[in-house]
């Protein structure tokens, strides 16, 4: 098959699970319920990713690098925001 | 750096993003709790898993193939609970 076919497969699949945090980011600031989200799970993400920015890093490939890293970024902020509503619940009670 | 220290970073980010599911599927189970967690995060999440294998069958790669193969068994299974947990709690209501 020819390579801009392939190409336009991977680019997609990595468009698609680098940004695959938006929309659970958009429901934690909509719904502002935790409940049922692992935070184990988007842990182990962010240190996967940040692996993944450290293996680039050592194989000079910085489509691995960038893609990783703006996963990463909002893998990270989703965390902060995730914590931060689980403290406030806290103090409510 | 050696090509030892290189494959060990990189096996581990493959190992720790692939089986990254495992918690969330483990924290369904256990709480069967569903409010907060995305369902179109983890359904564009599988659609990139799947396009990762595609792209893994083309280049005829292996690791890539086999890699997404597993996260992307795992984020399947973890959606069908997903899905029966939301309709067990509509039949109760």
């Amino acid at each position: 098959m020819c390579n801009i076919v392939i190409n336009a497969v991977g680019f997609t699949a990595a468009t698609l699970t680098t940004f695959s945090f938006v929309p659970q980011f958009l429901k934690l600031l909509k719904t502002k319920k935790t409940e049922g989200l692992s935070l184990m799970m988007m842990v182990q993400i962010a240190i996967g990713l940040l692996l993944w920015i450290v293996y680039g890093l050592l194989r000079k490939d910085i489509v691995l690098i960038s893609a990783n890293a703006v996963g990463f970024l909002i893998v990270f902020v989703t965390i902060a925001i995730f914590l931060r509503l689980k403290k406030g619940k806290k103090n409510e009670n």
